[in-house]
């Protein structure tokens, strides 16, 4: 029987990435990465699992129900603290606005499944998350893409995808993934104002919110967009739904993250969670509960301790090594640094001979494109290295980009 | 904003069902619920959770580790244990042939979203699994039903369906949920004759496999493929991808659940799987492995006996107490038995009524048809309840039925 045959339409549209094949090379002990968006494990709060998991088990009929089927909208008291954490004076977010998922990645599945219809038009910043896009083309939207510079988001550009026709808008609005930008706060205005006059609904994905190193992100467009519509208007005016996650800075093994949107959308995200896989973990969900309701000021201030000497040690490394003919980010917060090579040079290029040569890794920059893919980019992860270990790193890598630079215009 | 005007053809065919609605009251801890079909958390391993977590804890870096992101295919020693357990001396299915999901239930998410188009013909069972329903139905598929009996599906009704074009049959061959029906030996050869015959994808769901209570079932629909096909011929010609689960053996919470598929489908998807969620919890897939992988056979052994005293009370009291216009089915394991009522008493009433008079609660059968509902079925749970806490609820619940039929009778 031939399986292919019968794939639908949309599972054709998944394809495998190159990137993906290479960076399974990654488990190579030997090479040094900064490929991966992934959180430090050496900062995990293990002490306090261990003590959560104990005060668990002393009372073993709440033990036996952290492993029992629950309800598809999530523990009441993880979604009590998300509604609580993200309230205003201005709105009120209730616990019915608030959705537990598999990390904010489901999140975006159940919104993709509910919102995008084939050939939807989608607003998407160039360059955005590789994930967001990887499952909105599970759904096969058509892309509007928006421009970018060192503040994130151009509104002219967001105004003409609106005027394209957008229906929605997908934005990381605080140290974007991929490229470190942060949207500053007049810009987080206009965007709230543009989404109402052309009645387009927007996903805030706070992945990386807590994550600052210099100041805190402005507010949140949830917040704006409360603040727009007036007090107590959200539920029926509101145009944001903003994705959370306890992955960066808990650890993404829960799988736990969560949706906040106006009731309207949260009950049909509910019904087809419900349908997708039941429930989010019980257990994962109260362990997460716990750690997000005591010390968690506490925690996130070491991680972002460590994660601050990181990100400098990239930058004056940068500074010091990278050809002037290389631009880069000077990310606030997060975990990225995005690298516009030298027009010409092709990143995907340069990683096989960094791989080769350096035995270093990072993700080309192609695939964060929706269209018009710019290959002279690449995103560098610092979360996951030592200071000295990343000094040494940028120096070679710099290195080597000098050298594929000079052979280009020799 | 109108929200509502905004969602996909996928999210308009998604509705609350009233049995969602009826089956909230069962959070009222004075019903006695016959209706969910959740294993018994005082059987729970919970002494071996404790063991295998202070063992991980004495391994810091891989304590860390079970924290972290990890491969989107599934942790490799439980995917080899998977594929252990099925391969057959016929047919080695490989680590490469399985994919960990969240729970079957995801399986089925992901095969719909990659074989299920609106409009593709699909058979399954009259009734069959609800939670099946509610997720193809999220991908509007043409349904084709095929009749059952007391042997569970009718080979010349399968033939029929086959013949009108279906592509995929959905079935869940031992114990059905929620029929309690088990397809013998004879007629599961015939289904995979007569899947070859039409060039048919079979999902075989296989939940309650494990949970027998007299004689084990039947080969499963992926070995009679195995064999029908021939020595190693599986990977190219099979036609049988089969689900699996720790929820029924082991604990629900801890989703972890897998597909078992010929390469070509599992690569898709593991690709889709990626975009969806990233990957199921590490940690849970670590517990989930050591818990299958030693002592599980004494575990579902003493699984089995506690339910089939169950299963037995059940029985004997329905035997005993239901009136002879109602009949119910004998299954051989698994956690459900099936009520057909006198012809024009409806399920949904008797609900009502029990609930108010009886505080007994049970899933009215309606809800499992996919098309020509009938309504006067309702499934029944043994598999929360004492054998003493049973044979009352069946005295009485037997006593309201014929009360009802009296009524309508008179």
């Amino acid at each position: 029987m031939s399986w292919q045959d019968k794939f639908s339409l949309d599972a054709k549209s998944i394809q495998a990435s190159e990137i993906r094949e290479l960076l399974k090379i990654l488990e190579d002990p030997e090479i040094l990465s900064f490929a991966g968006g992934i959180p430090d494990p050496d900062l995990f709060p293990m002490d306090r699992v261990k003590a959560i998991r104990d005060a668990m088990e002393e009372d073993p009929v709440s033990d036996r129900q952290s492993m029992q089927y629950s309800q598809t909208e999530g523990f009441a008291p993880l979604r009590d603290w998300v509604a609580e954490n993200v309230s205003t004076p201005l709105n009120r977010i209730e616990r019915d606005n608030i959705l537990i998922t598999n990390g904010a990645q489901q999140s975006l599945t159940l919104l993709s499944t509910i919102l995008l219809e084939a050939g939807t038009k989608l607003a998407v910043a160039s360059p955005t998350y590789l994930g967001a896009l990887q499952v909105f083309g599970t759904r096969r939207p058509q892309y509007v893409t928006v421009q970018t510079d060192e503040d994130g988001i151009i509104p002219d550009s967001l105004e003409e995808a609106f005027k394209a026709g957008a229906t929605f808008f997908y934005t990381v609005p605080d140290f974007q993934n991929p490229g470190g930008m942060t949207i500053p706060e007049d810009r987080r205005r206009e965007i709230i104002r543009l989404a109402h006059q052309y009645n387009v609904g927007i996903i805030e994905d706070t992945a990386y919110r807590a994550l600052y190193y210099d100041a805190p992100p402005p507010p949140s467009l949830l917040d704006i967009d409360c603040e727009f519509v007036g007090e107590g208007n959200w539920q029926e005016k509101g145009l944001v739904i903003q994705l959370g996650t306890a992955s960066k800075t808990l650890m993404p093994a829960l799988r736990v993250g969560w949706t906040i949107a106006p009731k309207v959308i949260l009950e049909k995200l509910v019904l087809l969670k419900q349908a997708n896989d039941l429930h989010t973990s019980t257990v994962n969900q109260i362990v997460t509960f716990e750690l997000l309701s005591n010390d968690l000021d506490a925690h996130v201030e070491k991680l972002r301790n460590v994660y601050r000497q990181r990100k400098d040690a990239m930058l004056d490394a940068l500074r010091q090594y990278l050809p002037n003919s290389a631009t880069f980010t000077a990310p606030g917060g997060g975990m990225f640094v995005w690298i516009m090579l030298p027009e010409g040079l092709d990143a995907k290029h340069l990683l096989k001979k960094s791989l080769e040569e350096e035995k270093i890794a990072f993700v080309p920059g192609g695939a964060f494109y929706a269209d018009e893919a710019r290959h002279n980019t690449l995103r560098l992860s610092f979360s996951t290295c030592s200071p000295d270990v990343i000094r040494d790193g940028m120096r070679r890598l710099s290195a080597l980009i000098q050298k594929e630079h000079l052979a280009k215009v020799a």
